[in-house]
């Protein structure tokens, strides 16, 4: 009798995963206006909606206690949340924070973190309102859900691409891997010879953005002073290209995006430089950028080229001229999502 | 120079860091009705109010995986946060479920985890409408959130008891608590000598109200049919003791129960024998029972006294007269909360 061999989930990676869970369920409620699929559900409360998202965030997978001080850990748990809140176009109101410890944590230690998760609160104007602590058998463990509020017409969700409308990144990209790879290099050296103190100095930017990034909420407001409401939206958190082939896949569209419009930082160029590694990778395939990508009508090219914290890096086309990239020397490449997988073996 | 040595978080508890961490935060959003303190947050949302909870459940700290069946671990995972929002005399609507999972465990057995989230899914009416995956470096975690709604004025908090209220119970107490224990000392025996195979025939009650216990809908329903508000109201799942004080303190009350009225059921109380622990302690302290202790206008005593699931077990006093249980011999002994603190030392 043969018998089926489990199927790893390493094999199927966290997407995959995500589908085979929860697709073919119907929805009960017709307050459940989005469920799976996109940066958050919504739901129906009657004169607006409400928003909801939630993200894990894993000591040993997420983040390394050994350079991220954990004030900085509790303000990105906060702000990863809540850049999928306003990835909605929504705006962020209440946040709960689940903690399982172990012994190895003391009170001031959850106090350092909780002061980091107060500060987002107070720069993202959220209300910590409830949640859960629990003991672990290993390491620190953070689960925050983040609750929004926007107008129904107002929502943007990954699916409303339409052709020829321009593609828009806020900020710029890869700065956050690359600043990982440093943090990342600067530990070994310390733990082969802990004489040797970590070498940040002058990296800021790059650190900065990978330990305590911010949620964009000023380019939602940015947009909504500007009277653009873009048409599809998403946060840069698993790597520029993994994000648009959501945007694609969920809009039914293809697209033509231009290395050269990439939003690269000098300073992440650089580092990328140091370390061998194209700085264009960085930007594709990097993630935790937690900048909004989104596409906004043609007409509306005259205010966005205007806006400094705005590049637009393509345009939406039909699906039948896929996903591609025009490289700086003229080639067209296929946009494939080798970002971040949280169930990628480590 | 003193140095101040760091604070363990078992020298404080669950509820002592809870407060160290939420206390003196000021809200900012007046849709923040009900914070950090309650079954769960309540979020205005126009012409009703929005409710919120969340509940982290860790392997190796609130379930071990070799006595409890995926399928009902998912089930459980659900009925613990429907609760909490039934607790709130609220009605469930959706959940997120956010899962960290290590390598050893396949898509077959997610597939089981999800068989039962669903399973609960279909008994208390809720939508899946979110969450998270990711890696875990051991063993399984699951965060959910569960969101219900209910109108303003039927919000039931643990802070309404009025003097004189009934204080009711649902359903009967221990039995989580002894069906952990018999699970445990099976566990124990097959680990010393895996030829003999766990024996739990004829503890189906027992076992069930451990590995599948099921959140008291059916008791929100009643109550509605019977037009009985409950003034407070919370559910066990720290324990019957732990519970009451929660709503005395809160309330600013006191309180009687009587020994002799609290609902054991026969095998529980026979088991409780076999080990050698007072049945009555496993009411008391064992938790994770997931009934209602509610507290009800004296006026609908009347009322109350005809449902079969519910039962009287004392009544509210004034703060001075203390929180004391009256035992069957007549003695009054003062209640203290002994049940399970998620920061304990294991």
């Amino acid at each position: 009798m043969e018998q089926k061999k489990p199927t790893m989930l390493s094999e199927i990676g966290e997407f995959g995963l995500i589908d085979r869970l929860t697709s073919n369920r119907k929805l009960v409620h017709t307050s459940s206006i989005k469920a799976v699929g996109d940066d958050a559900a919504v739901i129906d409360a009657g004169d607006h909606c409400m928003l909801v998202t939630t993200d894990l965030l894993v000591e040993g997978i997420h983040f390394n206690l050994v350079y991220t001080p954990l004030k900085h850990l509790g303000y990105k748990a906060v702000s990863v949340n809540v850049s999928d809140i306003y990835a909605m176009n929504a705006e962020p109101r209440q946040i709960t924070v689940s903690i399982a410890v172990s012994g190895k944590f003391s009170l001031q230690a959850l106090e350092e973190l909780y002061s980091g998760i107060y500060m987002a609160c107070d720069k993202y104007n959220v209300d910590l309102v409830g949640g859960d602590t629990s003991s672990s058998v290993t390491g620190l463990t953070l689960s925050i859900t983040a609750i929004g509020v926007a107008k129904r017409e107002e929502i943007v969700y990954r699916s409303g691409a339409q052709t020829n409308d321009l593609i828009c990144v806020s900020g710029d990209l890869g700065a956050a891997y690359i600043g990982l790879q440093l943090l990342e290099r600067e530990k070994a050296i310390f733990e082969k010879d802990p004489s040797l103190q970590p070498d940040l100095e002058g990296h800021d930017y790059i650190v900065g953005r990978q330990l305590k990034p911010e949620a964009r909420g000023d380019i939602i407001k940015l947009l909504k002073e500007h009277k653009i409401q873009p048409t599809a939206m998403i946060d840069i958190s698993d790597g520029l290209s993994s994000e648009i082939l959501h945007i694609c896949k969920n809009s039914d569209k293809g697209c033509r995006i231009y290395q050269e419009k990439i939003p690269i930082d000098h300073t992440t160029a650089l580092m990328a430089e140091e370390f061998n590694i194209e700085p264009l990778i960085c930007a594709l395939h990097g993630g935790e950028d937690y900048e909004l990508l989104f596409t906004v009508p043609l007409r509306d090219f005259d205010k966005v080229k205007e806006l400094k914290e705005i590049h637009i890096i393509g345009k939406v086309m039909d699906k039948e001229e896929n996903a591609l990239m025009v490289s700086s020397g003229g080639n067209t490449i296929q946009l494939r999502a080798q970002g971040w997988d949280g169930l990628a073996e480590r």
